[in-house]
Order: structure tokens, then sequence, then C-alpha cells
């Protein structure tokens, strides 16, 4: 910023929202595309987070009794088959291994060599790998509920591909579990839609609707689908993940079947659900600013960052000395059941020029400590929600006591903003020409209208206007109406948005 | 074993010790084949395992400065093919993607379609992918050094493989750094050859020799590499892991420079080093009896079971009541700076097959609990490295007071085991016919012998008995002597031994 009142990232939000976020991107050194199509390279900064993340999900994972397992990368072309819909909706972006050695041409080239009597697909989700393995664990009801999750990456060929938020490699987790009746699967597919909700929201700072997808936006193979989806600074919506209530399609397509207590053959209820990388997406878009990556305490890479200021011909082995003191004293400051991430930067580089990076970088608090604050034993604070300028005395015992407490404020205030974006930028709709105004405008946030499933007009509203059904929330109340489209009646108000 | 004096496990270990390995995992429920060539799937109680052991790994890379980051899963074969040695060595097993689509043929089945330009490779190792982002990243002396690791899956098509021992999927971690001087860079290599020492004898209890393998045994492209090899019951050796000094090879395949402080442009020197979950196989080969898995405290998937023992018309309610207090405060000892695993089985099984179900699955300590301990607030305790029936009887108080101690005392007993095995099964030999003898007889061990490293007849050696050299150790002392082969003089005895 400095004396100019410039910005730290080019363009700001408001002059191109696309490009903010990848020079966001750039500029924190979270990820960067690498020179194989549609793959991205996950930095240090990047992986920290996804870390954080991965943590807290499989702790709740763990905690609703769900344990780990690892199936095979490749899927037999066979099995993918088995499920009609299922390879229908994955077969247009499937990497596929053919051969198994390479070998020299005639001309002295390494070529493909070793055909397959089989192709092998790189899963691009496991329902019908890890069916297989189903099929053959369980027997009785004593065997189920079977509930596992895997961490795990899939490969989805994406012809345009975004950072975090649409890549052909993607890092996720898959959950899969077999249930005994149909109520125990809805109820799985229900609670882990609310764990994750619970991550978004405690943890990301991320309020989200939850939500039940159409008909045309399901999971393909799943009896229901259900979502949460989240509104970025554009106004545009991003489903952050789904949860799906598979019915008894992957257990018929697989054979999944149990002996149940009255010694009568079934097929099981399955569920499968998942998040990937894209949350790191969700982080990015809904709380960065001109000035770069703003990164939720709860899942920051790390909290604070240490900086000494030294003047020229200044002290800095004593300036470093009582940096490093201050690091240890910050490091053992309990926070949520955690300690805190410190960083030092003594770098050689000038010391407002480190601050920027800090600030581009999305740490939540930057301390900086220069002779005067080392004398009278105080430092100076900075907020990354606030002006970079806008500075805080706290005496060193302070920096200890007040530190976890700052950060819920922080954490705290992040989700506030995006609540009041997500409910300011949200309006109900009830007329075709209100709606074809109102996503007509600039960055136009979420509309709330009348829906009557029996219809096939959001093809037209999607190539109109790139606008789709995004979900149908679960927790709006009931209220008749009239879909605007169809003018058919409505038992409920559904999202509707242009999405990513 | 009951009252027959048998074994749990068929065959035993003298009987057939390859088949022995195979039944113990499936009674341990470690992992299985899958229907797909060369995948295995790591089920629940062996991706436990390996959880523990990555967070032991994990830990100790954060705290030597390295950082975790991920990068793509495909090598485009143009990079693949930059470093000769390399791509040579890794050309016979590898799964190539081809196309990107599957399509419906003209008789209706569904074909890979949509072929690619330039095929990719599925990455058997990522020293060249991982060498391009470093080329594009390390501009000057400051940038190093670069210090990363990468969990991830590879891929090595193998045609005969063996449940953790060698499948075509690998789970593991590999590490790539890069630095300003040789000094440095070797420097890496060993240190990070100590830390998988330190975990594979500190918390796998196994035993190992570090050594640095024989030109003919080095990873393509590495100057040097190192290595730690344990000794399995069967007197065969187990490489464990590996830790390569690249030298300045694969900087100059991948362009990897900086200018150093004096303004020069230099190639910068590289390292590599990696483990799997092959490390699960040498535990179980290590550890392990005729009654199945024993699992190492320091990383089991469970520490405790706790077994319900209820007589016929007993109160089953109060006695799991009372296995749920007693884990309860056994979840709270404190073992090595984390609490202890503790599962109570109170399925509706016999309490005798229940427990022989964990005997078989290595749980270190096997708790039972019936009318009689109930009343008399005390417990069975059991050893998983004892006599199965062998008692011991625990008041309340010490369960909680004592366990900690006792799987110190089993972790010790394993690495000493172990490591009279590994003594024992040592012998120095100085003449080819004395070698041919001992590798004539059942589970011969490891031989000393006098080395010379200008010479051809290793092949030999391998041909005939299926012997070589498994690694150089670099902390047996100096002794000159002559290589038994070829007549030469030699400066050290190093290891031959036959190996998985």
């Amino acid at each position: 910023m400095g004396k100019t009142q410039k910005v730290a990232i080019s363009p700001t939000r408001e002059e191109d929202y696309a490009e903010w976020y990848q020079q966001v991107i750039k500029a924190s050194d979270l990820a960067e595309h690498s020179p194989v199509r549609g793959c991205m390279v996950i930095k240090p900064w990047g992986y920290r987070l996804w870390e954080k993340i991965k943590e807290s999900l499989d702790k709740k994972f763990k905690e609703t009794g769900h344990e780990n397992a690892y199936f095979p990368l490749f899927i037999p072309l066979s099995y993918l088959q088995k499920e009609a819909e299922h390879v229908e909706g994955f077969a247009k972006e499937c990497a596929v291994v053919t051969h198994h050695k390479l070998e020299k041409s005639s001309s002295g080239e390494l070529v493909p060599s070793g055909e397959l009597e089989e192709p092998l697909v790189v899963r691009p989700t496991s329902e019908m790998i890890i069916g297989e393995s189903f099929s053959r664990w369980i027997e009785s009801y004593r065997d189920l509920p079977l509930k596992l999750n895997q961490w795990a990456n899939i490969v989805r060929w994406e012809m345009r591909t975004r950072l975090f938020l649409r890549t052909a490699e993607i890092l996720w987790q898959e959950g899969h579990t077999a249930h005994a009746t149909k109520e125990e699967a809805v109820e799985e597919t229900n609670q882990m839609l609310d764990i994750y909700v619970e991550i978004s929201e405690k943890l990301l700072a991320i309020p989200v609707i939850k939500g039940q997808k159409s008909e045309r936006e399901k999971f393909p193979g799943a009896d229901t689908t259900l979502c949460f989806e989240a509104m970025m600074q554009d106004g545009k919506a991003l489903q952050m993940g789904t949860s799906h209530f598979l019915g008894q399609n992957f257990s018929k397509a697989a054979d999944i079947t149990f002996t149940d207590q009255e010694g009568k053959l079934q097929h099981a209820w399955t569920t499968s659900w998942g998040v990937t990388t894209r949350l790191i997406g969700a982080i990015i878009m809904t709380h960065s600013d001109d000035n770069g990556l703003i990164l939720p305490p709860r899942v920051a890479s790390a909290h604070v960052v240490i900086i000494p200021f030294i003047p020229k011909n200044g002290d800095k082995e004593s300036i470093c000395e009582y940096c490093e003191k201050l690091k240890q004293q910050i490091s053992s400051v309990n926070y949520h059941g955690s300690t805190l991430d410190v960083k030092v930067d003594d770098r050689d580089l000038r010391s407002g020029e480190k601050a920027w990076q800090w600030i581009k970088k999305g740490v939540p608090l930057r301390i900086e400590v220069g002779p005067k604050e080392m004398e009278a034993n105080k430092v100076s604070l900075f907020k990354r929600t606030e002006d970079p300028k806008q500075r805080h005395e706290l005496s060193e015992k302070e920096v200890t006591s007040k530190l976890s407490d700052i950060l819920d404020d922080i954490q705290k205030e992040l989700f506030a903003r995006a609540k009041g974006r997500l409910n300011s930028q949200t309006k109900e709709i009830n007329s075709k020409e209100e709606f074809y105004e109102y996503f007509k405008q600039k960055n136009p946030g979420f509309a709330l209208v009348h829906y009557n499933p029996d219809h096939s007009f959001e093809e037209k509203i999607q190539q109109d206007l790139g606008v789709t059904v995004r979900c149908i929330p679960l927790e709006k109340k009931k209220e008749k109406g009239i879909c605007p489209f169809s003018n058919q009646e409505s038992s409920q108000r559904v999202i509707y948005a242009k999405s990513y």
C-alpha cells in the first residue's frame, strides 16, 4: 500500500474478479498450474491449509465411527460399467490406462507398449471399486453398518481448469457406507452433511445453505444428493461438497447383499460423501480482499508471524533473539486444544517488504518488533482483517494472554462479514421478468424462487443467463406459491444462482 | 490354541514361511489382494497402522525443516526421458495413460477414446516432475535449501506381487531437496537415513543395518543410494527404505540452477528419500508368530482390547458397563505424549473366539473381565508376546498406573528378540565354498564377506543362489581382506543375503 494507497493485488475484485482470484493465489504462494494438463502443484503454504482441514474432518469422521482404508487407484472398465447412469456421468472425463510399459520404437523413440487386456480407468470416484470389496465383506446384518472413508486423489479430465475449483487431478476424501435399512442410510447422509456444515461454518468461517440437488444436478446413480452451497464475493454459488443417499442402486450394481435377522437375503443401502481441495478455493473467494489472502484462524497455515524491524546499524542479534523468545512464548498458547503456529521472518529483506508478503499470504496476526518495542517490553500487533497500518500496542504479557481471544474475534468477524453478504445478496423473486433483470446485473447473488420439479425450462434459463438451481434448501420453511416459469404450483422456494 | 495346543495360523513359519505371511495378513485383517491386477486393498486395521507410522515420520520431517506439498500424478513422457538412466530404470514397469475419455464403439461397447497427444506416465517416483517445479522456483542461493516432502501413491507395474512388499500401486512418502553445496546434500541424505533408522528401531522395534547400495543396486540416476536393511525371521533381508544422493544428475536433467553468492550460475545438488507401506510388511515378518500378528506398541493400531466374559445367565449389562468405565480410564493414560487406543469388544460372540481374533490381530494387551474380576475390582491381563494363557492379575488402580510401562517392556522385548536373531544369524564368511554351503541351507541369514566393487561375479552368485549384495555397511569397522570371488583386495566386508 505505502503512501499511494495502492492495494497489493492487481486487478482488484471490482476490476476483474476471476483474474483477482488467480493473482491472490499467486501472491500467497498457495498453488500453481503445472505443465501437466489440468493438474496443479499444491505448494507448502496451500498444502498446510489442506492438512489442517484434513485433520479436523478426519477427527470428526472417527468420532462418528468411521474408519479409514485405501482402495485401488485403477478401476477395470467392466466394473465402472455395472451402474449405467454412473458410467455415463463420468465417461466423458476419464483418464484411461491402456499400456503397462514403455519401449523404444524403430525410430528410437519411447512409446507405450504392453497393451492391457482390459483398459483401467483412473478412479473419478470409487463407488464401484469399493462396492466390489463391500460385496465380499458383507454377509450378515452383523457386518452392518460398514462405515469407511478414504483420503485419495481422483482424476476427472476437465477441459477448462481453475486452481482449486476445477482440476484434472483432485485431492479429496470419499466416505462410503453400507447399512441394513433405508432409514439408517438416510440418517448417515444427513449426519455427514451436518459435519461438513459444522466444519465449514465453525472452522472455515463460511456460512452455507444446506440443500438437496435437483434431479438435473444430482450425482450420477444417486437417489438423492445433499449439498452445501456458499456465496462467493462476486455473488456466485460454490458447491462445497456433497453427501449422497445411493438407495440400493449401487448395492444392486455391485451385488452388496446381506442376510437379515430373519435369514432373508437383502440388498444393503449405501451412501457416499466427499469434499475436496475446492474448500481452499472457497476460503480464498469468501474471505480475501484486494491485499490478498485472508486465512480464517481456525485453519490458518500459520497464526502469527513475527517480523524483526532492524534500523540501520541496529543491533540485529538482540532483536532477533527477542523475537525468538517471543515465538517460544506464543507457540505455547493453547488455541482450541492445540497450540499456535508462529513464524519468525528474519530474512535479509526490507521489513516493509516482508510485512507485505505476509499480508498477501493471509496470516491473521502480524507482530512487529523494533528497538523501541524491545526496550519497552512491548510489541506492535496488526490484524489482517484491519487496515494494514492499524497498529495495536500489547505488552509482552498481554501477547500470551490475549492472542487466543483476538484470533477468535477475527474468526467471528470473518464469518459475520460473509453471513452479512449472503443475507443481503439473497432476494426473493416472484416473476420471470424480475428474475431475468436480477441476473442480468453485475454480480447478482442468490434468488429464492418458487419451483416445481416437474419441468424442463431449467436448460433454457441456463442458456439465457448461465443460472441454475443450486439447491432446494433443507431448512427453509415450506410456503405455497407458483413457479414463475411453468406457472405450476410449488411448495417451496429454491436457490437459483450463477455458480463455479 | 485351546486344548490341542494347535496354533492359530496354518501353515506355521517353519512349514511354509511365504504362505504363513499371507495367512497372518488374512487372519489379522490388515489388507487383501484386489481384483485389480497388482493392487491391494488396505483394510482399516492395516491403514490405522500406516497412519501411526505416517504421523511419526511426518513429525520428524517437519522438525527437521521439511514442508509437505503435492505434485501431479501424471508425468509427461518427455519429462521422464530427460534423465537417461532414470527412464531406463522405470520404462519396463510404467502404467501409461493414452486416452482421456470413453466412448461407445459401433458394437455398443465402451472403449477408450480421445487419444492424448503425449502419453502420460503414472508417476513411478517424482524426481522429474518435482524437478520441473524446482527449476522454476529456484533462482538464487537465497532460495536454497529447498526441502519438500510429498505423501502420495505411485505405480510400478510389477508382474509378481505380494501384499505390502511388492504391489503395483504403492503408498509412500518421497522427500525431495535441493542444496547449494555437495556437502549439504550429502548431509541431508545421511540425516534422512538416520531419521528412518530411528523410527525403525524405536517405533517399529526393528533393528536395521545402515548401508550403501552397490553400483548394481542403486537408484537409477543417483550418485549413491543409502539404505537400511532388516532381517526377517526366515533370514532374508528386507530393504526398508532408501535415501539417495543424486549429485547434480537430476539438476542437470531438469535444469535446476541458482546464482551463487558470487553471482555465478550453478547447478543445485539434490537428494530424494522414501519409505512405503512395505514397512508394514517388515513389521509383520519381524515380530509375528504362529498365532498371528504381533504389533509393536509404539505404532499399534490399538494398544488394549477389553473383552467382557459373560457366563450363561450372567449380568451382561453390568459387566459391559464396567468394561466401558475401564476403557475410559485406560484411554486417558499418557503413552509417549499421546493417549492409549482402547477397544471394548462386546459383540455377540463366544469370548474365547473374540480373544483369538484379537490375538491374531496382534493387539499388545488383552484384558478380560468376568463377574469374578468385577467383584474384586480386578482384571485379567494377557500379553501378546507371552503364551495366550499366561494370565496376570491387576487391580483396577494398577491398570492405569502400570500399562504404559508394560507396553514399553513389550516394545523392548520385541526389539531384543529381533536384535538377537540378527546377531545370531549373521556370519563372517571367508571362502567361496563356505559361502555356497551357507546359502544352500534352509533360512541362511546374512553373510559378512570381503568385497571388491570392481568385479562382475555378482550376477553369477545371484543366478546360483539368489543371493545379492544387500549393502555396504556404514558402521562396520574398516578391515583389510580378500574378496573370495575375485581374489582382489578389499577394504571392508559387505552384507550378502537373499532378499525380498
